[in-house]
C-alpha cells in the first residue's frame, strides 16, 4: 500500500531536539524506528528492538553518539550494531536494522525499504523551505486513516467548501473548473477564479500584506503531487486583473502549502503540514497566526478522514465514484500503484 | 438474532430537533443509519455512506430536505437517491439503501428489514402515550449488552430486591408468586402483592398523588412483551383493598413503564425507557423528578447487563438455568425466534 | 504457559477486608474467581459465574458466610454449591468450581489448578513475615507483560544501574560479578559488591538505622526464585569489612525484597511487591516511606515491562539472548517448564 524506497519525513527536526537526550520512536511504513542523533550528530535511524531482551531502544538515552538501551545499558551504534554492554563481549550480537536518515529542510528524512538503493540524490528539492525571502510555520497531526484519503483530500480543493466553510472555502471553488495532468513524475490539479471576494483566511493574509481586504481578487490553487507522498499546494490571491499566480509580489498574497504524508500503518498516517509564504518572513507574529489557522483547519479534515477511513472500512466491498474532481487523487493513486509495481519486480 | 422485518424506535423526536440542521446517525440492527427531516419535514432514514468518497453522511447537513455530504457536498435525497452536486451530473450515482421511518408517539420508528413489506399498519398501538390525561418523561442509554438480556431483566421483576433495593426493591416481590401466558403475539408477566407498603419511589409517587405514603397498598406489576422488543409494564399502589390494578383513579398511584428496546449490534443496543401516568399529568416538575428517579434504576440494570454480558461471553457454552421466574424471558425469546424462522423460510 | 497446580497470592488481606461486604474480583491463571469469607471467617474462592443467569457473582455482596448474587438473589457457598433462592429448589442448580484458598503471611492464596491434589503443606514458607522482629510494607502493581519478563527482571539485577538510576542503581552492579545456581527447586543468584558507596535508598536506610550513609559499605544481593513465581530477594548494605550479609545487626541495613507474581493471563499479571525488614520493626513511618520508595522503583520496571512485551508481540519470532546476567530467568523459566511438563505427563 505505500512505496518503501523513497525519502519519507520521519519529523521534524524540532521535535527531535525537544526530546534529547531521549530518542523519538515512531513508526513509519510498518518499520518500527528509533531516531537519535549518532556520531557528530549525524542523524541515525534504527529498529525501536533492543537485541538482548527486546525492550523498546527509545526507553532509553543517547549518549556521546550511542543509544543506551534503558534496561541494561546494551549501547547500540547508528547502524545498528552493538557496541558495547557491561560486563559483555558484545562481538556475536546481532545487529538490528539501520535506516538511510538524512536532514534537509528542518526535517528528518527516512528510507524505509531496500537500503541498497537508498540514494540521497533522489531526497526532493523545495529551495523555498530553506530560502531566506520565505518563512515557514507548520504541525503534525496523527491521523487514524489511510495516507492515500489525504492525497485524495488534498488533490481535491472542492472539499474547502464543505469542510472549511468558515475560513478558505467558498462556493466559487466548486464552480471555477478544474484541470489535472500528468507531468513526469508530477500530477498538477490547478483552479483559477477569477474576480472573486477572498475567503477570511485571504482577507487576513492580505491585511498583514497591506493589501485591501475586501478587494476583488483572482485565486488559485495548484497541487503538486510527487511520490511517495509528497503534496505541496501553492495557493494564493492577487488583486484582480495582475496575472494572478504571475502577479508582482506587491500586489498578491501568496504561499505553499506544504504537505508530507508520512505512512504509519496501512490505515494511519503522519501529516506534517505547514505553510510557507513569501511575504512579511520576519513576521513571527503572522507565521504563528498562519499556524493556528492551519492547525484548525487541518483538524477539520482529520476528524472527515477518520470518519471516512471507518466508513470504508465498514463497506469494505463498496466502490467508490472517481469523478473529474477526484481526478488528481486517482492520477496519484495511480502513478503509487506504478512504483510499487516497480518495486516488486 | 433479531427480527428485521419490524418497527423499532430509532430516536425521540427531541433528540432529532435537538441536533438540526446536523442529522442523526445511529445503527440499528446492524444497519449503520443516518436520520434526518426530508421534504415538508417527512421523517427519512438512509444508510449513513456518502456514494461518491464514502464518508458518513452524518457529517453533513439538511438543507431544505435534502441531506448535503459534509465533504464535497453531494446532495442526497430521503429516498437515498443522489439528487445534484456541484459541477457534476449525479444520474448514474449509486443509490444508498433507504428505510421506511414513521414518526410516532414522540419518536421515530424504522423498519430495518425487507423493505417491500414495510408496513405502517404494524405500528404498534400505545394510545396513552398521546392521551391528555396521561404525562410521558424518559431517557435513552447505550447498553453494551445482547437486547435480549434487557428483554429477559424487564420480564423478571424479582431482580428489583437486589438491584434496585433503594427505590422499588422490596423483598415482597420475592415472595408474591408471578403467572405468565402468552395471548396472541404477547407474553404477559404479572405479579399483585396485597396488603405491603410501598417502597421509596412509591411513596413518592403516592406522596405526589395525595395519599398517604405509609399507607398500606395492594401493588401490582404487568408486564407485557411484543416483538421486536417493546416491553410495556402496568406498574401502581393501589390502597389496600381498593381491587389494585383495577382500583379507582383516586385511591392508586399508576403508571406504565415503557420500554423500547433496539438492537444495535448482537452484543449491544439503544435501550430507550420512560414512564407515562396517569395522575397529575400537568406537573412537569413530577415528570422531570420521576424521569431522574428512572435514570438512576436503569442505570444500576445497565451496570448489570453490561458485566452480564461479558460474563457470557467469558463462559459461551455455558447454558444458563431458565427457572419459572424467568419464565416472561424465556416465551419472549421464543416467540422472536419463531419470528426470525419465520423472515427466514 | 504457568503451573496450574501450585499455590498463587491472590490478594492481601487487606484489599479482600477494604472491599467487605462486596466481594473481590480477580482472573488468576486465567480463571476468572472471586474471593471472600465463607462460614467462620474462612477464606473462598469459586468462579465468579452465576449459574442462573451468568452475572458475576462479585457484582453480589457477602451476608453470613454465603456470596449472594447481586442480580437475583441466589446464595452461594464457599464451595461454589448454591444453597438457596427466594421462591426456588436449588438442589439441582449446577455449582461453580471452588479453589482451595487459604490465608497466611498477611495474603490470601489460591490453588488455581486440579483441586484433588491441593496441598497446604505445599505453601511456601516465609516466617520473617509473620516474625515480630520485623516489619513489612508493600502494595500490588497490575502488569500488562508475561508474568515471566517480571521473572526475568527481579532475577538479574543489572537493570538497576539504568532503570533505577535514582534510587538504588549504582555502576558498581554492573561491574560486580553474580553467581547463578540452582539448589533444589530454588534458583539462586546473588553478587557481592565490596567497599562501595550506599545509593540513595540505601543512604536512606542506613540513616534510619543510625548508620553513617556517607560510610563505605559491601552491598548485596541475593535472589531466590522458587515455583510458580515467588522471587524472595535479600538485599542490604553493611559497614565495609564486617561481614556483608552475615555482618552483626547493628552494623548493616538490610531486608527482604518479597515478590509474589501472579498471572493474570498470558500477558498480564498481578504483581505483590514488598519489603520485610529486620530494622525498626515499628517505625510506621519508616515503613510507609519504604514502600513509597519501592512503588515508585517498580512503576519504573512496569514501564519497562509493558513496553518489551509489546516489542516481543510485534517481533515474535526473535530470539532474545540469554546473556551471562540473564541465568536466572533463563533457570527459573528452565525449572517453570520442568514443572509444567510434569503437570500434563
Amino acid at each position: 500500500m505505500f512505496i518503501q524506497n523513497a525519502w519519507y519525513v520521519a519529523c521534524s527536526l524540532a521535535e527531535l531536539e525537544a526530546l534529547a537526550p531521549k530518542p523519538l520512536a515512531r513508526t513509519i511504513c510498518n518499520h518500527k524506528m528509533v531516531f537519535f542523533r549518532g556520531p557528530d550528530g549525524i542523524p541515525a535511524a534504527i529498529e525501536d528492538f533492543c537485541p538482548h531482551r527486546g525492550a523498546p531502544l527509545s526507553l532509553g538515552k543517547v549518549c556521546e553518539g550511542k543509544l543506551i538501551c534503558g534496561y541494561h545499558g546494551l549501547a547500540m551504534g547508528h547502524q545498528g550494531k552493538a557496541l558495547s554492554m557491561p560486563g559483555q563481549r558484545v562481538t556475536g550480537f546481532p545487529a538490528v536494522q539501520a535506516y538511510a536518515a538524512v536532514e534537509r529542510y528542518g526535517f528528518l528524512w527516512v528510507w524505509p525499504g531496500d537500503q541498497t538503493v537508498a540514494d540521497v540524490a533522489q531526497l526532493p528539492s523545495y529551495d523555498f523551505l530553506d530560502h531566506p525571502d520565505w518563512a515557514y510555520g507548520g504541525g503534525m497531526y496523527h491521523v487514524e486513516a489511510d495516507y492515500r484519503l489525504m492525497i485524495d483530500n488534498l488533490m481535491d480543493l472542492t472539499h474547502e467548501t464543505y469542510v472549511h466553510a468558515n475560513s478558505i472555502g467558498q462556493r466559487e471553488i466548486d464552480e471555477a473548473p478544474s484541470t489535472t495532468s500528468v507531468e513526469g513524475d508530477q500530477v498538477i490539479l490547478q483552479r483559477h477564479m477569477k474576480g472573486i471576494n477572498a475567503p477570511p483566511f485571504w482577507q487576513m493574509a492580505m491585511t498583514a500584506h497591506g493589501l485591501d481586504p475586501q478587494a476583488r481578487v483572482d485565486r488559485w490553487q495548484i497541487c503538486r503531487f510527487t511520490p511517495p507522498s509528497h503534496v505541496m499546494i501553492n495557493v494564493g490571491v492577487a488583486l484582480e486583473g495582475h496575472g494572478g499566480f504571475d502577479a508582482p509580489l506587491e500586489c498578491k498574497a501568496s504561499g505553499v502549502v506544504v504537505d508530507f504524508i508520512t505512512p504509519e500503518t496501512e490505515r494511519s498516517h503522519w501529516y506534517h503540514w505547514g505553510m510557507a509564504r513569501q511575504f512579511k518572513p520576519g513576521d513571527t507574529v503572522l507565521t504563528q497566526k498562519i499556524r493556528e489557522g492551519q492547525a484548525k483547519i487541518f483538524s477539520e479534515d482529520l476528524e472527515i478522514l477518520e470518519l471516512q477511513q471507518a466508513n470504508i472500512e465498514r463497506w469494505p466491498d463498496r466502490r467508490l465514484l472517481m469523478l473529474n474532481i477526484d481526478s488528481g487523487g486517482v492520477k496519484s493513486r495511480r502513478l503509487i500503484s506504478k512504483y510499487m509495481a516497480h518495486e516488486k519486480s
